[in-house]
C-alpha cells in the first residue's frame, strides 16, 4: 500500500498534466452550447453562471461526501476519500468529455465544462456510495478513471450519435447505477463483512448535513445544463417543489411502515432526496407543478419501502451488499424518472423529444453499462489491488494515521516533553 | 401517532397537489414587481435572483436547523422536524401568497414566490424555537399550516389594503413574533419540563454552524424583496454593517454582565444575529453605515441582556418557558427595529414612507396576530394531537428509531450473523 | 479581562462608528475599478457581485473558523475568536482601505469594498492560526488593528506608489504571512506550552468542513478581483485544476512518507489548499491549465513534507511554535507562488506585468512586513493585555463559560426545580 498507491496516484496525475499539456485550451468565448450571442458580451457574465457551478461543487464535494459519514469508524475515509475521488475524476472527466469535442487537434473548456466534469463524477461518487468502506484507496482510483471513461464513451453515443439532446444528465446516471449495482454483485459477491456494516451514528445531528446540502442545491443540479430562459426556470421549479413533496411522504411512510411508529433516520437522510432523483429526467419539461409533486411524493414513498424491504432482501439473498443503499435512493428512483420522461413525451408536452429515441437511448446506456460494469468488476478483482480483508471493512484506522491524542496524565506529558526535546513529534501511539 | 401523524400528513399532501393541479401554473415571465421590463429578456437572469433565493435556502433549512441542535439529546428532531416544517411551509406559503394575486383563478409562480414562501417558512421556524422539545410532530404540522394562513392574510391586508408597500418582510415577522409568544403562553403554560432543558452540547463547536450560515446570508435576505438596484445595495449593506457592529457589542457585554469575564456560548451564539433582525425593517433605507452600526449595536446589547435576565424571570415568574429564548432574537430586536424605522419615515430619510400608515400597520399586525395566535394555541391544545408529557420533552428517542449500534462484541456478532442468514436486519434493541 | 476586554472592544466599535459617521457614504454607482461603464446600468447587477462576495464571506468565516477547530478543547474560541476578528476586522479594514481613496473628504463604499475587506481580514485569520490557544481575546483585537494597518499601508504602496496593479491579493498575503511568523519568533518564543498542542480531535470527521469550503470556493477568491472578463476566467480555471493535481499529489506523498503507509489527516486537512496559495499570484495570468496543474502538484507535495519535517524543527529547535502550520500550508506554498509569477512574468505570457516591479513590489513588502511585524509583536508582549499562562493554553474553558450541563441524576434534578422556582437558572457548576 506505502508504494502502490503513491505509484498509481503520480502516474496517473503525471498521465493528466501530460495530456493537458498537449490538448487543453482556455476557451474563454464559448459559455455552453445553450448559451445565446450576446450575452457573450456580458462582461461579468462568468459569474452568474459559475455560481451555479458553485452550487454543483457544494453537492459533490459536501453533500456527498457528508451524506456518507453515516458509518461510525469510516467518517474520514468518507469525506477524504470522497475529495480524492472527485478530484482525480473532474480532471479525467474533462479529458473524456472533451476528447469527443475536439477542434483542431484541441480540448476548449470553460466553466460549462467544469459542472459536465462534476456530473461525471458524481456517478462515481454515487457507485462509491455501494462499494464504502470495502474498498482500497487504490480500487478507487482505477474504478474512477474506468467508470468515467464508460460514462463519457455513453454520453457521446446517446447525445452524439443517437442524438437525443433534450435528455438530462439524470437520464444518464440512472444508468451508471446499474452499472454500479453489477459491479457490486461481481466483486462483494463473496464479502463476508455485512454484519460489521451497521455501526451506525445513532442520533448524531451531523449525518444530516450532507442531506441539507443536496437538497438545497439540487434545484441547481437539474437545471444547470437545461436550456437557458423558460426551460431552466421550469427545471429550477420541477425539482423544488419534488423534493419539497417527497419530504411530506417520507416522514408520513417512515412512521407508517415502523411497528412503533418512529421516524427511522435512514429514511429521512437518504429517502428525502429521492424526489430530486425521479424529477431529474424530466425536470425541464411543461410537467407543471403538480405533476413533479406527484413524481415526487412517489418517489418518496418507493425509496423508504425499499430501505424498509429491499436492502435486507437484497443482503441476505441476493448477496448485494450496498452499503449506502444506492438502488433505492438513486436506482429505483431513477427508473421511475425514466418511465415518467417517456410518459410525458407521449403526452407531447414537449415537441423536442421522441420516444423512439429515448427508448433507444435507454437501450444502448443498458448495453455498454452491462459491458463496461463487467470489466470494471473484474479489473477490481485484481489481487493486486489490495482490497480490505474481511475483518479491515469499514474501518478508518486501517487507511488512517491516528495522531496523537494527549489525555492529560502527567507521565505521558513527561514523555511528550522530552521527545520535543530531542526534534521528534510523535505522531501515534 | 403511527396512523395519526401518516393520514394528517397524507392528507395535507394530497390537498396541496389537488390545489396546485388546479391554480398553480409557471409564470415564467414574470420575475417579480421590482424587476424593470428589459431585464425580462435577459436569457440567464433567473441564475442572478436565483442565487440570492439559494441564499435565503440556506438560511431556512441549514441555519435554522443547527441553530436549534444546541439541545444534547434533540438534534435529530431539530434539524429533522425543521426539514419537515419548511417542505410543508414552502408548499403551503405558495398557494396561501397566491390566492391574493390570482389572475384568471390562476396562481402564477416564479423565483421570486420561492423567496416569499421561504420567508413565510421563517416565521414558523421563529415560533418552532419557542416550542422546541415541547411537541409532537403532529401539533407541528397543524402549527405549519395556521401560522402561514394567519400570516398571509396579515400580509394581504398590510401590503395589499393599507397599502404598505415599503414595509420590508422582517416587519412583519416582528408581529408574528408576537403570535408565537402568545401561544407559547397558551399551550405551555402549565408545561412542568423547564428543568429538562438546559442539557447544552457544551463546548461543541458545531452549534455554531447554524449561527454562521445565518450571520452570512443575512444580506440576502434583508435585500431579496428590497426594490432592485440601489434601494438593494443599501439593504446588503446596511445588513452587513449591522451585524458586524453587534458582534463586537455582543461579545463585549456577554463578558462584561458575567461575574467570571468570561464569554457564553449562548449569547455568542443567539445575540450576534440580533443585528440582522433589528435592522431588517429599515435596511433598504437611506440611514448610512454608521446608522446601520449604531441599530446593530444597540441590538446586540438589549438582546444579551434579554438572555441574563429576561429568559430566567419569565420562565419563573411568567412561565413562558421560550426554549430557543426567540423574544430575546426575534422578539425585542424586531420591536427596536420598528421603531428604528419609524424614526427613520420620520427624519424623512425616505419620502415613500408615512409614519401614520406604518403605526397603522403595526396596529393591523397586532390585532391578527392575538386572534390567530390564539386561535392556533387553542387548536394545539387539543389532547389527540398527540402533545409529549413533561417525561418526555427535549428527548429524540421519543420519535426518532435508534438504528442498531454495533459496538464489538463477538456474542453480538454471532447474533448479527444469524439474523443475517434468516434475511433480517436487525434495526434496533 | 471583564473588564479589560469590553473597555477595549466598546472603544474600538464607537471609534470606529464615530469614524463612519464623518467619512463613509454608500458609493452605488461605483461597482470597482474593473467594471465596464455599460454594466453599471443593469439593475440586479450587484448580485452577480455579490454572488463572489458570498463565497468569499463563506470561506473567512465557515473556512477559516472550522478549519482550526482540530484542537480537542479549544473548537469554541477558534470559531468563535474567529467570527470576532473577522467582524472587527471588516469594519477597519474597510476605513483603512478607504483612507486611501478618499474623494471630497469621503469615503465611498459598495459591494467591492466588502469583498477587499474580506481579503484584509484573511491575513488577520492566517497569522491568528499560528498563534492559536496563546492568545487572549484583548491581545487578539489588538493584533487585528495593528495587521490590517500594516496591511494597508503595503497595499497603499504597492498599487497605488509602485502602481503594480497587476498583483492579485494573495502576493501581498504571502508577505504579510513574513510578518506574522516574525511576531510569532517574538510573542511565543518563551512559551513553554508546545506539548499541550496535539490533543487532535482524531478521526471527528467535521474537522474537514473548513478544509472543504476553502477548497469549494478558493476558485471565487482567487478570481474576485481579477480583471472582469476572460482574466477573471481564468483565475477560476486556474486555481481550480491547481486544486484538484495539489489534492491528488497530498494523498500520494502522504502515504509515501509515511512509514506505515498511511494517510495523515493533517496533511490532507491542511496541505489539500496548497495548490490554491501558490496558484493565487499568477491565477489570472495565461498560465494555461497545465501550468496550474504543475504549480499545484508541486505545492502539494512541498506543504506535505513542510507539515512532516519542518514544523517538528521549527518547534524544537527554532522554538517557532505555529499551532496550525501556516508556514507549511500558505508561507512556503505563496513564496513558490511569487517566483511562479515572476517566471511567468519573465516568460512574457501577459505584457502589462514588468519582473523588475514585482521584484520591487516584495521588497517593499518584506521591509514593511519585517518593521510592522516587530511592532505588532512588541505591543503584544505588553503585558496587561492578558496573555493566557501556559497552563492556560489550549484551552476553551479560560474564556468561555460552560453552561448548566443535566445529565439526568434526580437529586440534581430536584436542585434544579428549587433553583428555577427561586427565579434563578444555575448557568454552570
Amino acid at each position: 500500500m506505502r508504494i502502490k498507491f503513491p505509484v498509481v496516484a503520480f502516474f496517473l496525475e503525471i498521465t493528466i498534466i501530460i495530456l493537458f499539456g498537449i490538448f487543453v485550451k482556455y476557451d474563454i468565448s464559448d459559455r455552453g452550447r445553450n448559451f445565446p450571442k450576446e450575452s457573450w458580451l456580458h462582461p461579468r457574465y462568468c459569474f452568474s453562471f459559475f455560481s451555479v457551478f458553485q452550487d454543483v461543487h457544494v453537492m459533490i464535494f459536501v453533500g456527498f461526501g457528508f451524506l456518507m459519514t453515516f458509518l461510525k469508524k469510516y467518517g474520514f475515509s468518507s469525506v477524504g476519500i470522497n475529495l480524492l475521488i472527485a478530484a482525480l475524476g473532474l480532471q479525467w472527466g474533462i479529458l473524456l468529455q472533451g476528447f469527443w469535442h475536439m477542434k483542431y487537434n484541441e480540448i476548449h473548456i470553460g466553466i460549462e465544462s467544469m459542472i459536465t466534469a462534476d456530473f461525471s463524477v458524481a456517478t462515481v461518487l454515487i457507485s462509491f456510495g455501494a462499494v464504502l468502506g470495502k474498498t482500497s484507496p487504490v480500487q478507487v482510483l482505477i474504478m474512477t478513471i474506468l467508470e468515467i471513461t464508460v460514462f463519457a464513451c455513453n454520453e457521446h453515443l446517446v447525445v452524439n450519435v443517437l442524438e437525443v439532446n433534450g435528455l438530462p444528465a439524470s437520464m444518464l446516471i440512472i444508468i451508471i447505477i446499474i452499472i454500479i449495482i453489477i459491479i457490486i454483485i461481481i466483486i462483494i459477491i463473496k464479502r463476508d463483512c455485512w454484519w460489521y456494516f451497521p455501526c451506525y451514528n445513532n442520533l448524531k445531528k451531523n449525518i444530516f448535513t450532507g442531506t441539507l446540502f443536496l437538497w438545497l442545491f439540487w434545484p441547481s443540479f437539474n437545471s444547470a445544463i437545461a436550456a437557458a430562459g423558460e426551460a431552466q426556470e421550469r427545471a429550477i421549479m420541477n425539482t423544488y417543489f419534488s423534493l419539497a413533496a417527497c419530504t411530506m411522504t417520507v416522514f408520513a411512510s417512515s412512521i407508517l411502515i415502523e411497528q412503533k411508529g418512529k421516524l427511522d433516520m435512514v429514511h429521512i437522510q437518504n429517502a428525502t432526496l429521492a424526489g430530486g432523483v425521479a424529477v431529474g429526467s424530466c425536470a425541464d419539461l411543461n410537467i407543471l407543478p403538480f405533476g413533479a409533486m406527484l413524481i415526487g411524493s412517489i418517489a418518496g414513498i418507493i425509496s423508504v419501502l425499499g430501505f424498509k424491504y429491499l436492502t435486507p432482501l437484497f443482503a441476505s439473498k441476493l448477496n448485494i451488499q450496498d452499503t449506502c443503499g444506492i438502488h433505492n435512493l438513486h436506482g429505483i428512483p431513477g427508473i421511475l424518472g425514466g418511465i415518467a420522461s417517456i410518459i410525458a413525451a407521449a403526452l407531447q408536452v414537449n415537441n423536442n423529444l421522441s420516444p423512439g429515441m429515448q427508448a433507444a437511448a435507454l437501450a444502448c446506456s443498458i448495453t455498454i453499462a452491462l459491458i463496461g460494469g463487467a470489466i470494471t468488476g473484474l479489473i477490481l478483482r485484481l489481487p493486486f489491488l489490495g482490497q480490505p480483508s474481511d475483518q479491515n471493512c469499514y474501518d478508518d484506522t486501517v487507511y488512517w494515521e491516528v495522531r496523537l491524542n494527549y489525555t492529560g496524565d502527567s507521565t505521558e506529558l513527561q514523555n511528550l516533553q522530552k521527545a520535543y526535546s530531542r526534534g521528534n513529534i510523535p505522531s501515534n501511539r
